[in-house]
């Protein structure tokens, strides 16, 4: 006997057993038909991209991540997102391309991080973005289609939206420009460590005088418990500052737009304390809340994103804004396996035939033919084990109902189901009533 | 403005079009419908493995086409095919699988050979394997899984089946066994380079005597041009040598088996030429031509497949026969997108909201969000432009009919709708008949 190789998967990476494969491919069929129902269209980019178009463009954190080597004479490195390969996707495809351009992309990256809890260095983005249009409608639309993409699964939230304008306007008026990232950076952990240490922050670390600190936390202040109350705020905090303004009435026409749309109002909250942490958002952001019992805990966002400035600046002359957003696909789902709102089925078969004779006859393939003729999931057990372990077998793989038809069934031209659950069993069916029965007895 | 950097894709690799991308999630979608129809479950493994674990399994050449590098300390490599990652996964998860077990496999794969014609260096896999089975019914109902996947993609296809019993066996009886490998591959030159070159290759390369490649080619002479002509040859041939005649009732039966479970014998031609290169096979074997008008040209086997021993053997104890199957998706969109089985299409989206106001009014929005509830994808034109131009971004896009909605038909409740490709208007349409309109017109 040869020599065995351990069979070994990488840190970080995994396998997906069938129950997750199903239910993966359940939620991501449910989320396309939601994204295809707003009009975005799927396209793909390669899994390897030379470094030089990846390197530079995230953060030093995700350069390090990356997985790259050299094939023959090219350096090339694996996507570590599918927002860089966007960009150069709609440099290369430029004159192929209709504007603006609506895209999903559902697909896996690669990062190199130390592998957490729910963390992998392998995981599916579910991204869509559009592509060249300043129009407001834009934002509304990515924001609307990732909230009844969730709905769709079946998974109550909440939006939690802002505009960067009232942030950089603000700042702006307080002569704090230049360290407005810095300052979003630190008021992004206000949910974390509070306002006094954020303060802290902004005073050591960013060197902003206490006076300006307090100025940026008028703006934070005007946090209300309602969108309401918080418009009212900043109705009085922007008066006579035109970005603020401008700013407000971006949220408010959103806000809006929205609810036009189908959105209810009650799941949009406006939440002045989203930052998001990425530098090149300029409008409206979101971020998303699971609001299940439990289920949401310590979960964090599930879905986000935001309006940026020229996404393909890096690779072209054309100047394209846009506005695109993400779920948390892989988040999601570990979420859901803990609970029991996704099933645990480890096969989509419906029926399943039991074999109990040396050969099966053309009689019983015949039935599980027609059966899967009529759309029905039909397999057949192989070999003619002891019926005890052939239920087994269907108990294992979920499968609810077994069929039986042996060499009496034939002569009377009939068979016999029994649904595995209840144990409830019925001989003696009419052959020509096979798919009416059979239907009948797997919903 | 900062410095650009060039958007280029690596050699051998591609974008996908959203065109391309909704025909071949239409494609994947049908084959998953009829894999699931058989029972098969999905699976997924890593794209990236240890070396080793890849390494040695198939040819030196794929060993040479691996895309591989050091992650850290890891020698790691990233898949070539989804076979040895099966037999990884099967080791790596044997306690819980249950077996026999069906899975299908859809994914991306990696080789560093030189991109030809149709060949790219990332293209889809599409496997079907039932691992644990000795059954006939297995080899059966992995051939007719095939064929109805292709039957659903609308592929005319003839199966071109044979059985390794019978070459092996007759090699045996020639005491050729240590050079059967040779031999099939040069047998399976016949159709291109045709008999008596093989002849020399056999007599030149394998140094078989020119009297028992005469015995070779009586097994080659038994090729009927019909299924029942073979067979009798074949009985003939096989009287009193017992591996032949197995291989015989194993092909009989096989055959047998398919018909009950619905395959027509037209659509299945046995062809004792069929070797399939891999030494791996020990059963039936079998490889699919297209059977479409000049589609089928040049264009090779579009799914192959057959059985073997032992899959996992390299990584574990446990003995595991199997038979799988593979599906040439890239090869068969190429030459579907050459011709025009596949319709071209841009988008999904079915209707699109014309936008000539400077601001979209509620009305509007309310008939895209109540189509878009219908399960109508709808889209919304952003930004006023000259109407000439929104029709000619609907007519990019393939979107078939655009809607109307302005003032005036706000007042009246009504919308108007226009036919892209015919031209046909209808104003002064009821809003309370939205959806019935609307499903018509894009019907």
């Amino acid at each position: 006997m040869s020599e065995k190789t351990e069979a070994r998967v990488l840190k970080g990476f995994r396998d997906s057993l069938p129950g997750e494969s199903i239910a993966r491919s359940e939620m991501i069929k449910r989320i396309i038909s939601v994204f295809e129902n707003f009009g975005f269209a799927p396209i793909d980019t390669p899994a390897l991209e030379y470094t030089t178009t990846l390197l530079g463009s995230g953060s030093g954190e995700t350069d390090k991540q990356l997985f790259r080597f050299m094939q023959g004479k090219r350096d090339v490195a694996m996507r570590f997102d599918l927002t860089i390969p966007l960009a150069r996707y709609v440099a290369s495809n430029f004159s192929k391309i209709t504007f603006p351009f609506r895209r999903y992309h559902i697909a896996p990256v690669w990062r190199g991080e130390n592998p957490q809890r729910g963390r992998f260095r392998e995981f599916m983005q579910c991204d869509i973005d559009i592509i060249g249009s300043h129009s407001p409608l834009a934002d509304a639309e990515v924001m609307s289609a990732i909230s009844f993409a969730l709905e769709k699964l079946e998974l109550k939230h909440l939006l939690r939206v802002n505009s960067r304008k009232l942030s950089n306007g603000w700042f702006e008026e307080l002569d704090l420009s230049e360290k407005s990232a810095e300052i979003l950076r630190a008021l992004d952990k206000i949910d974390k460590i509070g306002p006094e240490k954020v303060r802290e922050e902004l005073n050591n670390k960013a060197e902003i005088a206490p006076e300006k600190i307090d100025k940026i936390f008028e703006l934070i202040d005007c946090q209300g418990a309602s969108n309401q109350e918080t418009f009212q705020k900043l109705e009085k905090l922007s008066s006579g500052h035109e970005v603020l303004q401008s700013g407000l009435s971006e949220l408010k026409k959103h806000l809006e737009i929205c609810q036009d749309l189908g959105l209810s109002e009650k799941c949009i909250f406006v939440d002045l304390s989203i930052a998001r942490g990425l530098d090149y958002y300029t409008g409206i952001v979101f971020e998303t809340d699971l609001k299940e019992e439990k289920l949401g805990e310590g979960l964090g966002s599930i879905a986000s994103g935001g309006r940026y400035d020229n996404l393909v600046e890096r690779f072209s002359n054309n100047s394209l804004a846009g506005v695109g957003a993400s779920i948390g696909l892989d988040r999601i789902l570990s979420a859901l396996s803990d609970s029991s709102l996704i099933p645990n089925t480890n096969s989509t078969t419906q029926v399943m035939l039991l074999n109990l004779e040396e050969n099966i006859s053309s009689y019983s393939l015949g039935i599980v033919s027609e059966l899967r003729k009529a759309g029905i999931n039909a397999e057949i057990f192989f070999g003619n084990s002891k019926l005890a372990q052939q239920f087994k077998y269907a108990e294992k793989k979920d499968i609810p109902v077994v069929l039986f038809s042996g060499s009496d069934e034939e002569k009377t031209n009939t068979f016999a189901i029994k649904n595995i659950q209840n144990g409830q069993q019925t001989k003696g069916l009419n052959r020509s009533e096979l798919v009416k029965s059979v239907a009948s007895a797997i919903s």
